[in-house]
């Protein structure tokens, strides 16, 4: 395909602009929100369309309210300690459980721990009864035409029971709309289908199916659609004919293959074709035969910030839901985000809280990233006319997770290490309410983070060229007015990775400079790239000379990534990750990981619960199935 | 049956002593979470028994990030604006669809904006591309084996994407227990069956149905029992086999029809029969053929609260999943709690935000009253060694709503009135989360409130007995030094409220005097208590001839339930509930019922929203359909 099969300009339409142009359509089409009448006893988490009036009183009838005799209340009149009054069964009294009818001529109720049994037929009391005393009155709870609840509130199980005991057994509901989504892409297959390179699990279908569900409405997936104009333009006239929502996933974009906008073109009426929001821009919003038609595009990070934009308010305006407001943190931005003027940016933010601080530091703003959303902890959006935001800012956030589990998160900012995921792991299972969350900036990045106090902690591995020692002299150097302390304890095999059976031979760093070798690097300030240029700096080798020593990845895993895709031949990195991945290993030497943490955290519950899970047996089984770790007597050293 | 056939005295076990003795016999019994692998498209909320890890990386091949064609690098560099490089189709150059792999000895990405088309085979570029450029390198997103999600996570929609993105097809959960629901009593029925006295609609397992799937367990309601020993032990016998949990409602206390925990002795281990709570005493904890049996109490407040505070966290115990955090709000309390040394009070509460405070009242606290669960924000649990705790003092309540929700909340204080109903209802309807919470405490109660600060509202009608006139003396009297206005417009009719056709043919005044007759009074401090005073007093009439002139209701409503049961002829009261419940009615007279609001709130967006609401035509029509009201123009007066 060529350049002029293409669509390559987009519109930049602001996002409330685009809403309104959307939503003022569909009024036009759907002012009405359907309503059904269901079983009250199946209404739980639907969404009153009219108010809720008990049909009867709760109790209907004057019930007592203990276990006891029921009396007339004037025959009880004058009784004492001294004086019992004496009552004859079925005459003066008769026996009651809770919730039986009180009938004239009884009037009063007295409770069972108050009465004495003479015989079978008689009773005595110490203390006259007054009227109506533990009795429940009719309406005690509610009357006949009182409201239990309003109109357009969601019925919670509570609600339920107070209808039932109000004898409302149906209630009018506003019925669920029905959202097709209808995957489409050559690219795609099923779960268990075959994948080859160019093939990936159509993924983006699946997350919208929960977020229907957890926005209230009904999902109705389609069979995926290849690329192929007539059938994708007969997918959406089935769909737009069985459902209230469709979704087109993707093919929203301007590529060869994306044929969403011109369909709807053809076919309907296409509102909207490239909206000023980042990721997300490749949105198309149409009608079609009376139905709201979405163009999702097909990156995950952009499908779901599309999805939760547009599809959202669109279930809920059907369900006649109000939208909540979005729950809002202030907190410290730890970095510089620099954005454009050409589009409003979300960008998914970990928050941590670091004393009484909470600090919020953007995660990878790729588009592609669904790790990015999985570890998210709020969105922060940037509105279009900012260039970016400086770091040390106070900016708004609205949260994705609850601030409490943000509140007890261990933040830990620096070195990558597969044992971060592990630590992750074993923290959530063994405590309650404790989680470790994981940075990768390198361990200068995480010396930097400490000095701005916004972590907890910071794993470094930073070999001092001078002495041949590690971390402390960092620490020294940067950290001069803190106290701090190192947990240490754990060693580290670092070295080549490598393809399998090291096809290119590399032995020793002398290798590198290899015309025939692709390397990959670290990025500066790693623990990794000091000891890569530590090396070629004690061997007097050039490093402009290596093949490839721009290219910077953030983690091990990157890097062996690289190695095995074949985009590279060589990189630094530990062992455990090399065995991971099946990729071959040549030792350089055991370097300390250490973790950094201020004097002042030693002792919090969160400290000390990380410390007991680095002494546990199962940290140290883990450590070993890993393998290219060496573990030591944890010591808590004062630097 | 008489009182030796009951097992009148329960224990009063701690709470915490009681969970204790449960949780631990349960451990002993049931030490293993059951777990299961189930397709991961299906996982959406269970909870993760490991950490999930991926299983390939994403992207798994090197994927263009762009529509555009890709290059070798290399064969690119030297070109700019006065040198183009021209590139040949197939040898130098293909296109590319953002997605499609990248392979050798292709090695970078160039965007289709910037590539300009020659003819059919060649194009030209100004600037030169460096490698990897536009490529997303394998695992950009995620690597083989980085963790996706740790153990013990509830998984999200996003996290369905991410573990797709990983090629994890299959995830390990907990499995969902399942809770046996047991109905018993003879005196309920089934939704549609006929009710006479003494029977009741079975509501409590239809609030536990959907509470336990709220919890993530699935529920198993069995039809009710009748109170017959030897059925119930059946039943329950049979639940035991065919449920995770068994949940027996009601029969838990001590009256003549209490099986429960008879029968748990007999067929298993009895751990638990009376706890220090209320309401929720008589909850009864065992162990029936391993599987944990509770029993939970009948009054509905007493059942949801011990289903909380047992089910919930044992659902959570086999769903490995953590108990959350509750959320807690600092209040002020605006009353006294009386509490008792001999429980653990859970007090419902109504919570509302004037300016900055958050004010904390407590709801109806009867044990049978489903609404003050309904109207509840909130929680207040009293601590068992204190004796109440003094109004002023701040408190925490665990809430129940969203604080979003308080925040936006008008709160009225005062006396009451249908219409108030009416407003809330509309006010949900027609403004985006503002909502009007309604507290009857009569109209000098209403302006008592205001005095504290503790309302944006009052509705009152308070008669001057000197004037004749309403309202304005007695805030002139209360609120001397604050600055109020008066929302008026709104009179309704008075008078007496009547049995159907009026057996006892009550005329006037004096005809309450009549021996034969029986009244029912409404609270000190109301509008209409007044009014009924003032009137006996004009007349000379000794209000201690009246029989019934003690017994007090606090709303019109109940007023008139008391007179439709037959446990009164008459009382006092609005035509509009005369009307509402089909009663006969007789005016006194007609009067203002005003809304007193402080002078520094007329301008908020709450109150503005309030009074246009009272100005429109919806509330014009329901005020003509309720019948005995009187509408002027809305007006606002300083007092």
């Amino acid at each position: 395909m060529k350049k002029f099969d293409r669509n390559i300009y987009l519109s930049n339409m602001e996002l409330h602009e685009a809403k309104k142009l959307f939503f003022d359509e569909i009024d036009k089409i759907n002012k009405y929100v359907s309503t059904e009448t269901i079983p009250t006893i199946d209404s739980m988490g639907r969404i009153t369309t009219r108010a809720v009036f008990a049909n009867s009183s709760s109790p209907h009838y004057n019930a007592s309210a203990m276990d006891g005799i029921c009396v007339k209340a004037s025959s009880t009149y004058g009784a004492d300690e001294r004086n019992p009054v004496k009552l004859l069964l079925n005459e003066d009294f008769i026996y009651v459980d809770t919730g039986d009818p009180i009938m004239p001529p009884y009037d009063a109720v007295i409770m069972i721990e108050d009465v004495m049994e003479i015989d079978n037929n008689n009773v005595k009391i110490m203390k006259p009864a007054y009227p109506w005393q533990h009795i429940r009155p009719v309406g005690e709870d509610m009357v006949a035409g009182e409201m239990i609840i309003p109109s357009f509130k969601r019925i919670h199980p509570v609600d339920i029971g107070a209808m039932l005991c109000g004898q409302v057994l149906e209630v009018e509901v506003s019925k669920r709309p029905m959202v097709g989504l209808i995957p489409t892409g050559t690219e795609i297959v099923e779960p268990h289908d075959e994948l080859s390179p160019g093939k990936i699990i159509e993924s983006n279908s699946r997350v919208f199916e929960n977020l229907v569900k957890e926005y209230g409405g009904i999902s109705n997936r389609y069979p995926p659609v290849i690329d192929n104009m007539n059938l994708i333009e007969k997918a959406i006239l089935r769909a737009c004919d069985e459902n209230d929502i469709v979704i087109i996933n993707a093919g929203s974009s301007a590529g060869t293959e994306d044929y969403t906008s011109t369909i709807i073109k053809n076919i309907g009426k296409l509102l909207v074709h490239g909206i000023a929001i980042k990721p997300g821009k490749p949105t198309i919003l149409g009608i079609v035969n009376d139905t709201p038609v979405i163009g999702i595009p097909g990156y995950p990070v952009s499908a779901f910030l599309s999805f939760e934009e547009f599809v959202k308010p669109l279930v809920h305006k059907f369900l006649s839901l109000k939208d909540k407001k979005k729950k809002l943190l202030k907190a410290t931005l730890s970095k510089k985000i620099v954005s454009s003027l050409k589009h409003k940016e979300f960008v998914r933010m970990k928050i941590g809280k670091v004393e009484d601080k909470f600090i919020a530091t953007p995660l990878n703003r790729g588009a592609g990233v669904t790790m990015s959303l999985v570890r998210a902890d709020g969105i922060l959006k940037i509105p279009q006319e900012l260039e970016g935001i400086q770091g040390g800012k106070t900016v708004e956030v609205e949260l994705l997770k609850d601030k409490n589990e943000i509140e007890n998160t261990i933040v830990s900012i620096g070195s990558h290490d597969l044992i971060l995921d592990i630590l992750s792991n074993i923290i959530s299972k063994t405590h309650n309410n404790i989680f470790l969350s994981s940075a990768h900036v390198g361990s200068l990045g995480g010396i930097m983070s400490m000095k701005r106090g916004e972590a907890h902690m910071a794993p470094i591995h930073l070999l001092d060229e001078l002495t041949g020692t590690y971390n402390e002299s960092y620490i020294k150097k940067y950290l001069k007015n803190k106290d701090m302390v190192l947990i240490k304890g754990i060693k580290r095999q670092q070295g080549f990775i490598l393809q399998k059976n090291n096809p290119k031979n590399i032995k020793v760093f002398e290798d590198l400079l290899n015309k025939d070798l692709v390397f990959v690097n670290r990025q500066k300030g790693s623990g990794t790239r000091v000891l890569l240029d530590y090396n070629l700096k004690k061997l007097g080798l050039d490093s402009s000379l290596i093949r490839g020593y721009e290219r910077e990845m953030t983690t091990h895993m990157n890097v062996a990534s690289c190695v095995l895709s074949g985009s590279a031949h060589v990189g630094v990195g530990v062992k455990s990750v090399a065995n991971t991945m099946n990729l071959d290993f040549i030792p350089i030497g055991l370097e300390d990981y250490d973790f950094l943490v201020p004097k002042k955290f030693i002792d919090t519950h969160m400290i000390n619960n990380f410390i007991s899970i680095l002494k546990s047996q199962e940290f140290k089984d883990e450590l070993e199935n890993l393998g290219g770790y060496e573990m030591e007597d944890i010591q808590i050293v004062e630097v």
